[in-house]
């Protein structure tokens, strides 16, 4: 479903990458006993009575409420968001997002945005302890006791968290909130086909089986060609890496994809930068960011490479109308569907950046469907374990982000008793 | 009004720094006199009646108009919007954006949230004849033309173009569009205080006097400073860059800031990513993306900076309520307000990525107001330059943007007669 390809002759021979792609199959095993790999086996193994309450509470929620308050940070924020934002299915529910900074303006735009609406609370947190995320949950818990009293309120939050040791855990049983769990197998970026994403996408109005779908049909193809794909898009990225192209732009031509592309460069840098090391994690939304990165892209310094994706069709299109007075000089356009204006600048780009010395990558997908995405979004899963694993570091932990956090508890008073999250 | 700051030492010794700042102080009178710096004097030195034509214009955009679509790519796209994101004063006007990309998922998306509203148009091209903008003209101009006939539309369709020789000026002759100038002597990325900045920042409710006289005071104070401290940013960014801190992040702790970041990444990648050379400019919204790419901020490839912006004083707040369960930790925030929080978690960041071995520079600003981000912006603007200089690149051209064009050109058919854009 997931089409790679690379013409990087230039750049890095085929006896390295193939030695490469050998040794990223013979960590496969490794990569699959691993205890936080649970994402790999998730689409074909999941609780099939949450996957059944996920989809009755979405109904519900898209009767009673106008919006859903997603509350959450990191990977429990942006890989719901990433698909939403591609797909914008049409649906009664409208998602905000909160808990995601600390920003009182941010809040308060959120605030005025939901202004008298009736809204349930999806909380998304292993712990329930997040800051940010907590904090965001004060706000709009007390906001639906104010207006529905407590039985109400209650029976419109939804708690989506660790299986039994959470704080959060602990206040959906205390105040019976609906419940799903975030399995202890994985990671929050590895999440897409977790609970962490699903309820949301299914309030949104994602078909949330063909997504599965999508990742299980991918997953067969990975798994049973030892890697695949994935494993030869590891490889090559580890090839370019040697060769000192440290910086990886994803490369998208259709600005719904700003959020996809945010949510790669979580998996891609919270995986991979560590140790001192790792690929340097960019992304840029084209024809828009031609007119600002690409001369950059173009003629900057020679050590980025460049991983473009593109679609086979598109679910909507749009023709160029004849105009008058004719002075524009884009008469030789009138009539040509936008789609294939785009699809022309993508094949000139990939030319001209290959000419000007960038490695170039390409991933093909077939649509813009929840299927697509979710072949997708596992193949990237995937593809940053083995490249963790290829740099011998561990892609499933992020103690870098634990720096700042004993800081700002140190500045914000914390009591020492407090140091969960 | 801006205050930079940074505690470098580790990296880099102040010997060096003053050289170079010796060096960026006598590249100032070369600067003064670049016949593309036309923006260095613009806001004391502006067309008066044209200012006033704009603030008329805007006020009829008001009265009449649900939305004003901007038609515009790269500069003349990334200025306005990065401030009417950071400030979204209130306005009877809403902003669209149109022909920022071939998109045409995202162009239905724009029709859609039109819908049947009045609105007008400002078309901001110094051509005409971009592509990508051009298209979307012919569309929203059709529109326009259907629901009010031509006489009407074309008093709806605000022209900003350059002086007298594009197709733009032809059109807005022939058709008696209302006329604003992009003066030949500045680029788009240098154009936020031009005309194609300012009519979308009044009519979105800023209050553009305000606007520039924060540029005028932080011009004052840079130039009567031989360059001040935007020479003193641009000395330690080339100091680190000399080191092979090749990668700078600039990190904003404020969501609504994330197209300021676009806009800084477009002027600092295409003033300085020539000739093989650069700082690659990337950005991060906090504390958001310390879940994210801070783990690799913390922890990855050591060849990174990062510029930290900070406000003295917010325009809105919120403190931090109390809940009951207590179980989420927080009981020691309760009451505190998100600002000073927010403020915890900057500091905390400073600290942990300078231990981490991150170089940080602080630009600190009083608000977040239309006159400090005027200065903001002129702050940068110099600085961006002086570097360039530095560097003995030109940051005014880009010729790297035309490489995909040309391609492009020949995929699309387009006759060789037409080659102005």
């Amino acid at each position: 479903m997931i089409k790679f390809t690379a013409q990087i002759d230039q750049f890095i021979t085929s006896a390295d990458v193939d030695q490469k792609i050998a040794t990223a199959q013979a960590l496969l095993p490794k990569i699959q006993s691993d205890p936080m790999a649970g994402w790999l086996d998730l689409p074909v193994n999941y609780d099939q009575d949450e996957f059944a309450r996920i989809k009755s509470a979405a109904q519900t929620i898209n009767q009673d409420s106008k919006y859903l308050v997603c509350i959450g940070i990191g990977g429990s924020y942006l890989g719901h968001k990433a698909i939403v934002e591609a797909l914008k299915p049409t649906s009664p529910t409208k998602i905000l997002y909160a808990g995601n900074s600390f920003s009182p303006i941010e809040l308060n735009r959120t605030l005025a945005k939901l202004g008298d609406a009736d809204f349930s609370i999806n909380f998304i947190s292993k712990s329930g302890t997040t800051t940010e995320a907590a904090i965001a949950f004060r706000i709009f818990k007390q906001k639906l006791i104010e207006k529905y009293g407590e039985t109400e309120a209650y029976r419109r939050i939804y708690a989506t968290t660790n299986s039994s040791t959470a704080a959060l855990y602990d206040e959906a049983i205390a105040n019976h909130y609906e419940r799903f769990v975030v399995p202890d197998n994985l990671g929050d970026r590895y999440a897409m086909f977790a609970p962490t994403c699903l309820l949301p996408l299914a309030v949104a109005g994602v078909n949330i089986d063909e997504f599965i779908q999508g990742a299980v049909h991918e997953r067969e193809v990975l798994l049973s060609t030892n890697g695949g794909d994935a494993a030869f898009y590891a490889a090559i990225r580890h090839c370019l890496y040697a060769k000192d192209f440290n910086i990886e732009i994803l490369a998208n031509f259709e600005p719904s994809f700003m959020y996809f592309n945010e949510w790669w460069k979580q998996l891609a840098g919270e995986s991979e930068g560590k140790a001192g090391q790792g690929i340097f994690p960019a992304a840029v939304i084209n024809t828009t960011d031609l007119h600002s990165m690409g001369q950059y892209i173009q003629d900057g310094r020679r050590n980025l490479f460049e991983t473009i994706i593109h679609f086979a069709a598109l679910p909507s299109d749009h023709q160029v109308p004849a105009t008058n007075p004719n002075l524009d000089n884009l008469e030789y356009l009138q009539g040509k569907p936008l789609s294939w204006i785009n699809q022309q600048a993508l094949i000139a780009t990939t030319a001209a950046h290959r000419a000007g010395g960038v490695p170039v990558l390409e991933i093909e997908i077939p649509d813009i469907s929840a299927k697509s995405l979710g072949a997708l979004t596992y193949f990237f899963q995937l593809s940053i374990a083995i490249s963790g694993f290829l740099s011998d570091i561990n892609p499933f932990d992020q103690p870098g982000v634990e720096a700042y956090k004993d800081n700002m508890f140190k500045l914000l008073g914390k009591p020492p008793s407090h140091n969960l999250s």
